[in-house]
């Protein structure tokens, strides 16, 4: 029997295999040979992550009085990471061998394989190694036409920076008042020497990061609240509470500017792994900026007529992490039988409809009825203005619907025969058959209601 | 007087200063001193942005069924930039001068100042300049832990790449057929010695990229029609047709590999600059892919039992560019009498509103009537599920609508005491008055009306 950890190691393949087999992830550059830690996301793993960040734009900006956006640049000032401390301390210990010249993770020296002989680690290697140094994980690259230490920058490692440095400039043209915070989602990079475990640590990567500014008193209390905020969030897009490790950071353990952070973790197969940090950041970033910078990044209080720097309270959370926990969360297999009443294993992901890359799936029952694919062309056509749907006609309605299965779609209409004569019984006519996907149960319903029935299964 | 020129000037500045003021767009880092060439955009910005990318999205790959969407990595292996020519010949011509040891594109002394004395031009300079050198335009960076040519990347100076090198993935995965077309959005990053003209251009910009796939016969064909589809979707964002120059690229211009280019020019202020590329690339980009990959990139025609090369039409329009097409063309002053009488000068944004950062602004009449001041927020609620809409209670309502005004808000909705107590004559409560951006007409309306009014505006 195998084992747990290699049940798990198998179904990460499967997943992993669906992924490039149904057009969600594909290796960047494969025809190349691929790139060491980075992803393309391809037609229906670009809407799943659309759906994603949309759900978390919304709950965060459009939905809430007290928060707005940002988006910034990825090329910034290099005295934003001087000032952070990027600059200096944002490092993994490296180790060099001496012989082959590979240079190592110097914390995972036991479970990384010598290049040379892959069966042994490279703790296990006879050959030297230097002692562990510093290497930065920031992409270095130069902007303008000479390349000096003048012109070097960074591709950013997190995009909440950019909020800090434009703190001031969106608290004067937005009128907020505190508590108040600033969304942004986008790319940032981060030279892991190690990337692993597909998506999950890649060189580039998509965060979601809210900074929520407060005064000192209420830092505490609104990072327990944002704590409960997130794991709702988590749970509107399929992600249920039960499956989130809440890590309450002990204190020795915290960064020294935090003086609390939840680390939000899911059990992937690979491992119980980091989804998202909740951190109480204390006055360290825009204190920081001010003190290098110059500026003011003060908040006047128009009721104490106090100026004092704002706290913040930091949800940060990864786009690709979450689709990968959506794709782990949502993979299922079952037994079903199949038309003749065998038994075959029907894959099927489980997406709530909401992030469903494609919403509903539309079948004429025919390829070969004119009449039928008309008529199905047409109610495509119509859904199509409102929502993502997919037109298919090729195959036995039973392959169709597990092609659907397979990617989510909660939704399958089939236009038939009763669709265009009637209902032999009642006489209605324009009727379909719509099948769910986890429960395989169909129901037949008018098409002047399958808009609403749509769309009051995405709510 | 002032000239024709010097009153396009005073424009752009105009617009630029609003951007500030209001949180369109910032100087990436500007608290540091900015960093040449890259922007942030503000609250309004961020939004006016996404709205550009939704419509593009929307109409691109929700509308139609042939084509599908990718959203693939920045970085990429770099054989892609070898087989694509940009290593070798993605080039500006630059000379450096031999005194200051500035660098200069060569095709630009004239215009260029010294930096010494900036009241002459490089040209008009008398130290001595090297002949002009190719500078390649693509930002280097390293992937990996050691800085070697073998870990030499490049940030993708373009999207489009990621669609052929990806080609044949999509195409096995999305089943669809010719001729049909891939979708992608994202950031690129070219390495210009002269960012100019706010962010029109910049080192950091946005694509939205088409890569239309055909066969041969077709291509020509699918040029033209393509750029009268790209003309109708400016027009559907409000850049009409008639700001638009339509450059048929003469052929002893056109890139070595097109056979027909047409390039969608816009009067900013600042001259009349391309929008858009509409590129028929015939066979090129896919036939280098996999001459030097050695993957097969070739398509299978089920009906002729044939397998080839397709060929492809690009619209590669910039998404940067097509936010500040519709900030130069809705910016508009007009001299209007204020409560007083007296004249001043409006500043309004005449956004469509499908792309006006906010849709509704919501006001009660009066800071200080809390039963006003409740529904104005009941109102806000309800909107909010469904829009994106801003509540403000501060100052004459005036100045409100003069807020909104600047940022294109195309409806303010005013809670009165006719909305509690009811209309004198029909005794009609629940009423608001929506007060019209452009025709700052007003007109009552039942609250229970409002989203359908606002939803049918959208369309």
């Amino acid at each position: 029997m195998a084992s747990g950890a290699e049940k798990q190691t198998d179904r990460m393949e499967k997943i992993v295999s669906l992924c490039k087999r149904r057009g969600f992830i594909f290796q960047s550059s494969e025809i190349y040979g691929g790139l060491n830690g980075a992803w393309d996301y391809g037609p229906l793993g670009a809407e799943l992550k659309r759906n994603v960040k949309e759900h978390w734009w919304r709950s965060m900006t459009q939905l809430r009085d007290d928060i707005v956006g940002l988006d910034g640049a990825i090329l910034m000032n290099r005295a934003v990471w001087k000032a952070s401390g990027h600059e200096e301390t944002f490092n993994d210990p490296m180790v060099d061998c001496k012989e082959c010249k590979g240079r190592f993770r110097a914390d995972q020296v036991e479970s990384t394989p010598c290049p040379r002989k892959p069966s042994r680690s490279v703790k296990e290697c006879e050959h030297e190694k230097t002692e562990p140094r510093a290497f930065n994980l920031m992409f270095r690259t130069h902007a303008g036409a000479i390349e000096t230490d003048d012109s070097l920058v960074y591709l950013r490692p997190e995009t909440a920076q950019a909020i800090f440095v434009q703190f001031k400039n969106i608290l004067d043209t937005s009128r907020q008042k505190l508590p108040f915070g600033i969304a942004q989602i986008g790319k940032a990079f981060r030279n892991e020497i190690n990337p692993r475990n597909f998506t999950f640590r890649s060189r580039e990567f998509e965060q979601m990061e809210l900074e929520y500014f407060c005064r000192a008193e209420d830092g505490l209390r609104l990072t327990d609240e944002w704590l409960e905020n997130r794991l709702k969030w988590y749970e509107s897009v399929g992600i249920p509470r039960s499956k989130i490790h809440i890590l309450d950071v002990p204190e020795d353990k915290l960064a020294h500017y935090s003086k609390k952070t939840y680390d939000l973790e899911y059990e992937f197969p690979f491992g119980i792994q980091e989804l998202e940090g909740v951190a109480y950041r204390t006055d360290f970033d825009l204190g920081t900026h001010q003190k290098h910078s110059g500026k003011s990044l003060e908040y006047f209080d128009e009721e104490t007529k106090q100026r004092f720097v704002p706290h913040v309270v930091e949800p940060s959370a990864g786009v690709d992490r979450t689709v990968l926990a959506l794709l782990c969360e949502s993979y299922d297999e079952e037994e079903v039988a199949d038309d003749k009443g065998n038994k075959e294993t029907r894959v099927v992901l489980r997406f709530k409809p909401s992030v469903a890359p494609i919403k509903a799936a539309i079948f004429p029952l025919l390829k070969n009825k004119p009449e039928l694919v008309a008529k199905a062309k047409e109610i495509t056509s119509a859904l199509r203005q409102e929502f993502r749907v997919f037109y298919d006609d090729s195959g036995a309605i039973g392959r169709r619907y597990r092609r659907q299965d397979e990617v989510g779609t909660p939704f399958c209409i089939t236009v038939d025969f009763e669709t265009l004569e009637g209902d032999k019984a009642t006489g209605a006519k324009d009727t379909v058959t719509i099948r769910e996907r986890d429960s395989m149960t169909q129901r037949r319903v008018p098409i002047t209601e399958l808009s609403s029935f749509i769309a009051s299964a995405l709510k």
